[in-house]
């Protein structure tokens, strides 16, 4: 379908010359739900294919971008979680244990395991493997990197990109020396990016041109986005590219949960909402028993990646036992646009919609 | 300078033809802000002026809309609040003044007036000044009148446009058979327009084109658009035309305080908040000492538009003071983007933003 649609609106932005892509739409790095099929398929339709990396250890991270190399020559991104440090007491982790107690009888489970309070990560492996494949494009969550990070991958000829939620991020992201920075509006599903001060909850429509006012690295436009419509609109607003997660969490390819995938097929805009229940870090999903449940000990749960560690077992028996009430059912504000589609499907409905635009 | 840009994206869409206005611009009807001066600059700019007479007595609308009557000849809006009918104890008003004593030694005030339990409006009367007066346009907000009021009004010429914050509202505004809706995004400062169920924060990216795909009737979008970009953003989303209220607040012609638009000129998108604390009712405003000392009797005051009778000495002597800590300083998300210029300089930078997007 790619050569239907070659030469339409293409290589428009700094952002698409220089990562060498037609179009300038990257899917998210949806950690979890990222597939090699779902990645390939978007960087072979010409976008910009990317890996959610962030729950990954080194030696998985490596596998995946073998498997993404083996089913698509064109370029594609990957995506690491900036490692937090937050401190938890074993009280803490005991009490928040026991508030998840509820969960046990409809899962059939004997109890909570308690994770280890020192969560490890690989981040430092990771960058050592993201350089030794030759990936092109790194993008940061949760925060800066350090300067010799940032330089070491650059010199290497990795496209660099952060993460902000308001101005104030994205400031601190060029002055570290990114490459560019993807701006999440409120609207977006799964974490919240937000990395200095209090959550900020700014919408896309208000938060693109008011970074682009204020900084000099192309912006890339994220939350709500599922279509020509949104692309060319975030484009009119300043933004060099966008990144779409909930459009694409409901193709064919994506490795979401099939319950999860049909929970944001059936969903309304007022189903989704923000909640730190499932990690310990503010996200939006669509509201299910858990979420309802637990929104009382919202402010007493253990920050991330605590929490997360804590209901990690509980989100995977819901998935194996098909039962959605305890699922993270992760899901942007315009679930009502999104379609069970293959991605090619999905990325010439863009491209088409966007052309008719400029007609 | 309407006749150097005259011809430039005029008649656009069907909001335009009908409303018989050259540009898809309303000036958002903000109550206690517009001006006899605003309203018709902006209708002489050829965009629509819209007079927020949601606190206004019957008499002091017929005023208000013969000022304007004598500034243009263009058509113009009114905007009017649906009366709501909430009940609030003599305990529950006792126990909110005694919340706002600490403001009373900073204002050098003896006491919180007692207002009435049973707030008055002059909604009724207000309706036969809008038809007698031979307004074109009328909008409501905080929910939707009767099918008999809305039949009247359309059977006298006016053109009648519902305010919504999701779906499920523009679906019963379209039920209502309403003419067209407004629909405000998560961005959008002042109050919030909610009037089913809970409160409803999609941001606009999101909005307007779920909405557009769900109702039939045209769709305005309303919540940080500021400039061109973001006019033509919501046209690409779908919108047949665009409402601005933070833009429009800070011109020289707005009735806004001198405090409040230098607050909202140098605010930054993390300065705005949510507040119920000045009128019982959400809104987006500055954060300030008020909002701040307040916002942990945030769910245990009475409801709009009791909290707003409460404060409103407090409020009006604020102003008089030009003491910004006790005043609403109502702001959408984009403050970053406003600018201390005329009604018309700024309709001509929208325009010629505009139209350099199409070339």
């Amino acid at each position: 379908m790619y050569e239907k649609r070659k030469g339409l609106f293409q290589a428009m932005t700094n952002v698409t010359n220089k990562l060498k892509i037609e179009y300038p739409i990257f899917q998210a790095p949806m950690a979890g739900v990222t597939t090699p099929k779902l990645v390939s398929a978007v960087s072979n339709a010409r976008g910009l294919g990317n890996i959610g990396a962030g729950y990954l250890s080194a030696a998985e991270t490596r596998g995946f971008i073998k498997e993404v190399k083996q089913l698509t020559k064109q370029p594609f991104g990957i995506n690491l979680f900036v490692p937090e440090h937050h401190s938890v007491s074993q009280d803490e982790m005991r009490k928040s244990r026991q508030l998840l107690e509820f969960c046990l009888d409809d899962l059939h489970l004997n109890e909570i395991n308690q994770p280890s309070t020192e969560p490890s990560t690989d981040f430092d492996q990771q960058l050592e493997v993201v350089i030794e494949q030759g990936v092109r494009v790194c993008s940061f969550t949760f925060g800066i990197p350090s300067e010799k990070v940032i330089k070491k991958l650059q010199h290497n000829g990795v496209f660099v990109i952060g993460t902000a939620t308001n101005v104030k991020e994205a400031h601190r992201i060029e002055q570290a020396g990114m490459d560019a920075v993807v701006v999440q509006g409120s609207e977006a599903g799964g974490h919240r990016g937000t990395f200095l001060d209090n959550e900020s909850y700014i919408g896309l429509m208000s938060l693109i041109p008011q970074v682009v006012d204020h900084t000099s690295i192309p912006v890339i436009g994220a939350g709500g986005i599922m279509d020509g419509r949104g692309v060319r609109a975030s484009l009119c607003l300043g933004a060099q590219a966008v990144q779409l997660g909930t459009a694409f969490l409901t193709t064919k390819e994506s490795g979401a949960h099939p319950l999860h995938k049909e929970s944001v097929l059936g969903a309304t805009e007022e189903d989704v909402q923000i909640t730190r229940v499932f990690s310990g870090k503010s996200a939006r999903g669509i509201n299910n028993k858990f979420m309802t449940t637990m929104k009382i000990h919202e402010d007493d749960l253990p920050a991330y990646p605590y929490q997360n560690s804590l209901t990690k077992e509980i989100r995977r028996e819901a998935a194996k036992q098909q039962n959605k009430d305890y699922m993270s059912l992760w899901s942007g504000q315009s679930p009502r646009l999104s379609k069970d589609i293959s991605v090619d499907e999905l990325m010439d409905e863009i491209v088409q919609a966007y052309q008719s635009m400029t007609k």
